[in-house]
């Protein structure tokens, strides 16, 4: 079984976006907003601001107390919107519960959407339209499958989950390059049953160690997307790794699979957004 | 076997429809934007014009020569996006060669396109807000389905066809049905396998009769939205349907399925369209 790690798809990428950056008249820059202090926000925060950093990305972090108020918020953003020197707009989500998350997703320009919240940039997803954003996490998906090889036209995937951040985007992406993709949910009545069929499986549906040797056919290439704790606190994906890692053909593990490219991809469309933004 | 017509089904709608024009204190009105003289499209204009006219629509037909402007096309387009007594904007597809339809579809004001041209609508269905318009004719495979009482959630449903008009978009109504979806297409290596598995198939590839007793098993419903000419230059579906008509539940058949229902989808989404204009 070959172990698909994240961290030499993510340098590859920064390596080409560090090139790409140095060739610039003017540093990239990324504006992230974050209200209050979710601790996984911060994480993510600090991962990115990180390796935006090391590529040459500017990044300046706009914190709020969670009780600012949605008009506060959309001047904000439209001052973001409106500052030539800001790219990409990155707003964490889920947003406080007194803000319209349906009103605000529209406020975020979509060409410094870099985290596809405004909906025409599904829209421009759902069309296969490359000048949009899609979803970092799906996006680190479908490098993960480019740097190792892995050409999903005519196979048959798997996707487990099927919500807008990531099952959903993922299967587009994986339709856009002619893969035939079935989407399971929790209303399905046979999941392993479809993924035992399935020459790739990419799991997203949160369920710790769920997917084990009686979804997995000999041979397959898993792809697992799960965050989960398992019943030892510890950090595991949605796939039971030992139980598979001698049926599978590839797998992602969990850490140091899908979750190391994320913000790669981030920076990536920062930089895409910088193009856009100066004709280069 | 239960022959799935359209035609009740159109009945249906539009009797709900006339009932709910009459409490209007005007007539919502659709505008169609016709380039040329395409016969397709013109007797897809009559069926429109005839459909919205009998529930109480008016119906503006705008027709152009096919070597109008882009920017003409753009300035009309404006034009009907700021009339009030406009609801519906429909404009014929393909346009011509020398107008660029990436730009045109975002000049369809998106609370008017009753036809799903302008990617933000594409969006909504993404994102699966009901606010949105999708395309007629994958709408009308949801209305067969809901006057025929076929429940999709947690059955495995086959998509053939993945084409932003139809494959793409019955997909993701299917799929926020919590249907377990599989889209193939031209590069599936075995569609017949996939099908045969399936409790429904909605058929949109455009291969006349490719559907036969190979891809459809015992009891499943078969939705044929193929139009297509045979050997004998009659017209036909994707599906054979004397040869799997003993062996599916239920069928809609071509000529008199799911074409049958367009037109008062289309004009289901005019009446939409106005009660958002209206505020009722």
């Amino acid at each position: 079984m070959e172990l698909l790690l994240g961290k030499p798809v993510a340098d590859h990428i920064s390596e080409q976006l560090i090139k790409e950056v140095e060739g610039f008249n003017n540093k990239p820059k990324l504006a992230i907003v974050r209200l209050g202090e979710n601790p996984n926000d911060m994480a993510y925060e600090r991962g990115a601001k990180s390796r935006c950093e090391k590529i040459g990305i500017d990044v300046d972090v706009h914190e709020f107390s969670s009780d600012i108020s949605q008009e506060e918020l959309i001047d904000m953003l439209r001052d973001l919107n409106n500052d030539e020197k800001v790219n990409g707009i990155l707003v964490f989500r889920p947003l406080p519960k007194h803000i319209d998350e349906d009103i605000i997703k529209h406020e975020v320009r979509y060409d410094k959407d870099v985290d596809c919240f405004n909906p025409i940039n599904f829209g421009k997803l759902y069309e296969g339209d490359s000048k949009g954003f899609v979803p970092c996490t799906a996006v680190a998906v479908m490098e993960i499958l480019k740097y190792y090889d892995i050409d999903a036209m005519g196979k048959n995937v798997a996707i487990i989950g099927a919500s807008n951040v990531i099952g959903k985007p993922v299967s587009f992406l994986l339709l856009n390059k002619r893969a035939t993709i079935t989407v399971c949910h929790s209303k399905t009545k046979n999941t392993s049953q479809i993924t035992s069929n399935s020459d790739i499986i990419v799991s997203a549906c949160g369920v710790a160690k769920m997917v084990n040797e009686s979804y997995v056919s000999e041979g397959a290439i898993v792809i697992d997307v799960g965050i989960n704790v398992d019943e030892n606190g510890k950090l595991c994906g949605d796939v039971d790794f030992e139980n598979v890692k001698d049926i599978a053909s590839m797998i992602t593990p969990v850490p140091r699979g899908v979750g190391s490219v994320t913000t790669s991809i981030l920076a990536s469309h920062v930089v895409k957004a910088y193009k856009m933004h100066n004709n280069c």
